[in-house]
């Protein structure tokens, strides 16, 4: 007998985009925001009480929960406060699934979800997007017991409507979860599909359009029945005092939060188009990134040029991805030097 | 088929020690350190940028490990990050346990454990300590994929020694995880164990000795494959950078948490004395809390009685332990406001 279980033995650990230490670099490999939180949330954190930290948190973080009840017209009973949204990705699978109950995924997707089903050894069926990244009918018919759909999807950029989704989750006898983590960069979300069904989770996220990645803090949204489930596999104290506090206040601030998303929606569409005039194939992006597909040369060169000249994107190297570069929207400053480093990788 | 897992429809929530709201409460029911963290704590709080909020955590929180590898004499290799001492139970169960790989701990101890065990659906073998908690002989022999000992114990404050655990080590195929989050107020620990054993991993905890039951920040020290196992298992950022950034200064402060665990002991000798000679039977304790056996009336009533005066202790409704509360060790003032109600209540 081994120390771990088999699965844990030949599971390779998920590995999370770059982080380079200097803070000098254009990053545009990880999907941060580029404008900094809310100055409440930074007015929070040097308000905090040598007390809320003697003491154990609010094991169900109330004051964020009644937050995020009002933001996105719910109640409080259908959030559930998560240690960043690959906290709940963990708790969805902990709860629905297991070597009997699989989890079906359309691809490509956010790479973390085979990763924790393999860590869970629950299995996994993957059924492929079409060019257009459409939902694919097949998922219906799967049978999983979780289904999870990114929407917007990453690292592609596209989106499915709210109906389509609808749609899935009445024909479904299974949960589906939709990762909602690039939501805040769409015209519109899944939010009204939680007063409609009881098997649908949403998974929000306050890394992207709230500018705290450093802080991992994200949410769900369900039905009261399905949250009760969740609260049940999550730990007992999942999120931290100072997390609550400071995600509650940059929840509050929706002035600044839509202002930052306004901000690189502007910067998303000019990149696009920078790119577009560079002869990338560049589809239309509802997240704080774009897909940008090489036309002239090979995208894992660039990525390695871009690296060495301190500007870094995302680039995977598995199939139906190799032609392309995932890149996160940035402040017009760095979209420009990425622009002049292209010019001058392309033309060398 | 329905929307969760069997196991999970059939589990019931693990239930917190009770949070009140109210701070001009004796809150002595859920062990945390009744003196405040560092100033060094706070002074790093105050100092966090914007900008490391905006960014994704180191995902390893290289600077704590760091700093724990110091403080414990190991390398940084030898320690894994985690959001509480609960992450880190949760992450070697998930890493070492399934329906065909149980796990093992004496009894009575941390209600945790069966509660993480059924979520995960992994069978559990109970072995029951004797009258003075004696590491039980039985525990070698079960054949567990992974055997958790709390100690010092929760919550009878006991503690077994480090070359008793380092036989069990010896003996077993598996792993022995030696939950530690009390270790702080004991004379020894079993720190040595993990240069001579590939097959230990100690649990440490921020929430007691340190003062930061409100910033969940634990962390795993044990030899590196097993560390590399379980950092498989993590979330990839499963601590974040105002935990990171706080837990280390607070590590660094030994000065401070020195001192603090010193008060701990010299009030926990007090509280030992005061309660016994009120007729409680109270066995020394090497932890933060005493477990005080009641012998003139009802446990049960006694902590209604408290509580109805504001004093909260906690009481088990369970075989072994319904005759008896664990009191977390307060301040000196809010030990007398205990002893003072206990006077009250028994010769009411």
């Amino acid at each position: 007998m081994g120390y771990f279980r088999d699965n844990v033995e030949r599971a390779e650990a998920y590995v999370p985009g770059f982080q380079p230490k200097a803070t000098d670099v254009v990053k545009l490999n990880t999907n941060e925001n580029p404008y900094p939180p809310s100055p409440q949330v930074m007015k929070t954190l040097t308000e905090m009480k040598p007390e809320q930290l003697r003491r154990y948190p609010d094991p169900l973080g109330t004051a964020f929960r009644e937050a995020a009840a009002e933001v996105n017209g719910v109640e409080p009973a259908n959030i559930m406060c998560c240690n960043g949204g690959d906290d709940l990705l963990s708790i969805a699978i902990r709860a629905c699934c297991d070597e009997q109950r699989p989890m079906a995924y359309p691809v490509p997707t956010y790479t973390l979800y085979p990763v924790l089903a393999r860590l869970h050894n629950c299995q996994t069926i993957e059924v492929a997007f079409d060019e257009e990244f459409n939902l694919p009918a097949k998922l219906a018919t799967t049978g999983a017991a979780l289904m999870i759909v990114c929407n917007p999807n990453a690292p592609t950029g596209s989106i499915i409507g709210a109906e389509e989704l609808a749609s899935l989750a009445a024909e479904i006898k299974g949960v589906l979860l939709i990762d909602e983590a690039y939501a805040d960069f769409a015209e519109d979300n899944c939010a009204p599909l939680v007063k409609e069904f009881d098997n649908v989770i949403l998974l929000r996220s306050l890394s992207k359009g709230y500018s705290l990645a450093g802080l991992r803090f994200g949410y769900a949204i369900a039905a009261e029945g399905l949250i009760g489930g969740l609260l049940k596999v999550k730990d007992s104290y999942n999120v931290d005092a100072v997390a609550i506090a400071l995600a509650t206040a940059a929840l509050k601030d929706q002035a600044w939060f839509r202002e930052n998303v306004e901000k690189i929606k502007t910067q998303r569409r000019l990149l696009t188009e920078r790119l577009r005039s560079l002869g990338f194939i560049v589809p239309a992006s509802h997240s704080n990134f774009v897909l940008a597909r090489v036309t002239n040369g090979s995208a894992d060169e660039i990525y390695e040029e871009l690296a060495r000249r301190d500007i870094f994107v995302r680039y995977f190297r598995v199939p139906g991805l190799s032609d392309r570069l995932r890149i996160s929207i940035g402040t017009n400053e760095q979209n420009e030097r990425l622009m002049t480093a292209l010019r001058e990788i392309l033309t060398a």
